[in-house]
């Protein structure tokens, strides 16, 4: 798909732009045979770098909760691909259940489910809101600031039917459970005993909970990523590293004990010196860094930039204390050590970067995480982050070459994360 | 896929309209079904009618050709439809072969060709137009009035590899020849070769050349509408009759020489007789009347409308001449006796009808065909029409009872007469 969206950035198409522009039918062929070998993720974001001698994916979430970020415009879209998504679980599903995060009182959050579920009701699906808070023991409405309303059901699962259903409605049987809900706190007992006979009945759980962050890790992702980009790359004849970041992982740190110290500092030298070889080979003035973050979970806590290794045993007791700890309040003892890949992308001078959005294998939308508190080189993901969203440039009902399409190329990498994602959820 | 669009008809919402809405749900479950047991048609475009009592199809073409009346608004759903409709034929496809039809004169027409290969380049296929013309016998430029041009270039059939190819490029092999050309004039030979193979060889053509009018008649397209008809509404809980125009259809008619006039007068008559029965039942007061139309074919040529079957044989000459042939100067032997259904939709007082465009199982765009010089119970397809574009209502995000989605049910309709086609080219 060659959506062309209006970025940010503009001038002249960069080097590497063009080169995935040339080659675009070719790449577009070989993401429909990828496809046929790997099933695409229910839904997933990714966080994109673009420092204009590299793009690269930073993140990929399998639980994106944005949607209410996205362009109306992409609506359509979204409808036809969650239709494709649903049916890949039960062809000819009608009832859905939509399993939320527990927390109920995050405006920007709720708003991402309420789309969500539009984006649902839209497509032709009856939808209810099925929640795993403890807290909540009725049906409960929750008002959103603009009026709308969102409508929270308690769920069990049903020891004969061998289902997860909605409380108060038994009768509601829903052929599909879809979780927006990362289980950072661990797999709560009804979806584990959902999943104890998941071959076995007919209601399946997208994505599966193996997504979630209790045994999902970034590192495995971007494992998987390797070996995507190596073959892309090779097809396409271009150096892999231009579209990859380089990473480490160290699997048993604890911050606050100073433990696996001597793993960082490594592998924080490891990535860095890898980093200064390419600069040199491709005559980059940058500084290189690294970025060091919990190898599990999400929502921007527990990172840090390190741009000499040396700093690993000089954190101070503020530093290793926001190092700990996640989402949750889960600790963190095992770590991603990536390198760092600046942003040139600014909107009203303040960094930003290009999130974008996925349904199955089809773009779903996309748009500007803006900082401005943050640098180029820092990570957007914290407060002062504000969204802005991707339209579609003018031109979308042209291939014109003389008006260039810049957001290719962030779908074909958000795309590529996509594929590695549905790679390491085989695995 | 419950999409909204502004329509022209307003006010409160009709009876079936409401009726359609309500049982939404229901409906996208039943169409996911069937869906699953049928192959949706390639692309197609079906011309409704809006009476009030009844909403129905009178017309379902096979080789759409207003892709350039569309808004662009619907680009990016045209563009993931047309792969997922690609990949049912060649699931790695990256070479196509568009062949259209032969006149190069018609810019209309030309122009619907740019669209409709501007949503496969944007797709991220290669396409090139291949020519049936036989006047068209080196690579020839067709410069268009905006300034846009397409290229046609001559095709042989490739003894050797059992396929169509370029003639100045047999380099170019393309995974699936589309037809956007409704082969009024026969099946050429180059497409004959190639048939005589279908099974054995990669290339596939779609549409089937079987949906060609050479072969297809509109009769059997509305035997199974009838049948798709009997199981939607029994589904749903509606008469059938508030979705299906009556028909009936007489085989050996020659309006020159005044043969099957019997056959004629008598269809008329229980078309007619059915419509006066149905009136009664629902208490409605309009003059019934019926259209008489070619079998096969299409271009709004060959039609007449009819409201007494005495009317038949008073025939005089200028009306059998115009009855007597259609598009590519056929001769009329098989002729489809429709119930006429007046349209209520008007636009700036004319008279007006929705004509829905599909690709695959997706609509794929809509617009208004109005004319100034008919009335709302003839035949809009002539001198005078002009189009207007379908835009998305701005409650696009909004499923608001309160602002009632009346495309819903224009969509529908316009499914289930994709899905006749689809059990039609079946049989």
């Amino acid at each position: 798909m060659k959506l062309n969206l209006k970025t940010a950035l503009s001038g002249p198409l960069l080097e590497l732009e063009q080169t995935l522009l040339n080659k675009s039918n070719l790449i577009e062929s070989w993401f429909r045979n990828q496809w046929q070998k790997h099933k695409p993720p229910f839904y997933s974001s990714c966080d994109l770098r673009n420092s204009g001698f590299k793009i690269t994916p930073v993140d990929t979430n399998l639980f994106p909760g944005g949607f209410n970020n996205i362009s109306q415009q992409f609506l359509p879209m979204c409808i036809q691909a969650i239709t494709i998504a649903v049916e890949r679980c039960c062809p000819t599903a009608q009832k859905i259940l939509l399993i939320p995060e527990n927390h109920t009182r995050n405006q920007f959050y709720l708003q991402n489910i309420w789309q969500l579920k539009n984006i649902f009701v839209l497509a032709g699906f009856e939808i209810r809101l099925g929640t795993l808070n403890p807290e909540i023991t009725e049906t409960t409405k929750i008002e959103l600031n603009d009026g709308k309303n969102l409508i929270l059901e308690p769920i069990f699962y049903d020891e004969q039917t061998q289902t997860i259903k909605i409380q108060n409605d038994p009768d509601f049987e829903p052929c599909c459970v879809i979780l927006n809900n990362d289980l950072s706190a661990g797999v709560p007992e009804i979806l584990q005993q959902s999943f104890a006979k998941i071959n076995k009945n007919k209601q399946k759980i997208l994505p599966p909970i193996q997504a979630g962050w209790t045994t999902r890790r970034k590192s495995k992702h971007f494992q998987a990523y390797d070996l995507v980009v190596q073959d892309f790359a090779n097809f396409i004849g271009i150096d892999g590293w231009r579209i990859n970041p380089a990473f480490g992982s160290c699997k048993s740190v604890n911050f606050h004990e100073r433990q696996g110290e001597e793993c960082l500092t490594h592998n924080v030298a490891v990535v860095l010196e890898r980093i200064k070889q390419k600069y040199k080979e491709y005559g980059v003035s940058e500084k290189p860094y690294v970025v060091v973050k919990a190898d599990a979970g999400t929502y921007g806590m527990g990172i840090m930039t390190i741009s000499d290794a040396s700093e690993i045993v000089g954190l101070n007791r503020k530093q290793r204390n926001k190092m700990s700890v996640v989402k949750e309040g889960l600790e963190v003892s095992e770590v991603i050590i990536q390198e760092g890949v600046h942003t040139i992308e600014t909107i009203n001078d303040f960094a930003a970067e290009p999130v974008v959005y996925m349904i199955d294998k089809f773009i779903a939308g996309a748009f500007y995480r803006i900082n401005d508190k943050k640098g180029k080189d820092e990570n957007l993901n914290a407060p002062g982050m504000f969204f802005e969203p991707f339209a579609f440039a003018n031109n979308i009902n042209n291939d014109d070459k003389e008006i260039p399409n810049r957001f290719y190329s962030y779908g074909v990498i958000a795309r590529l994360a996509a594929l590695a994602a549905a790679v390491e959820l085989e695995n």
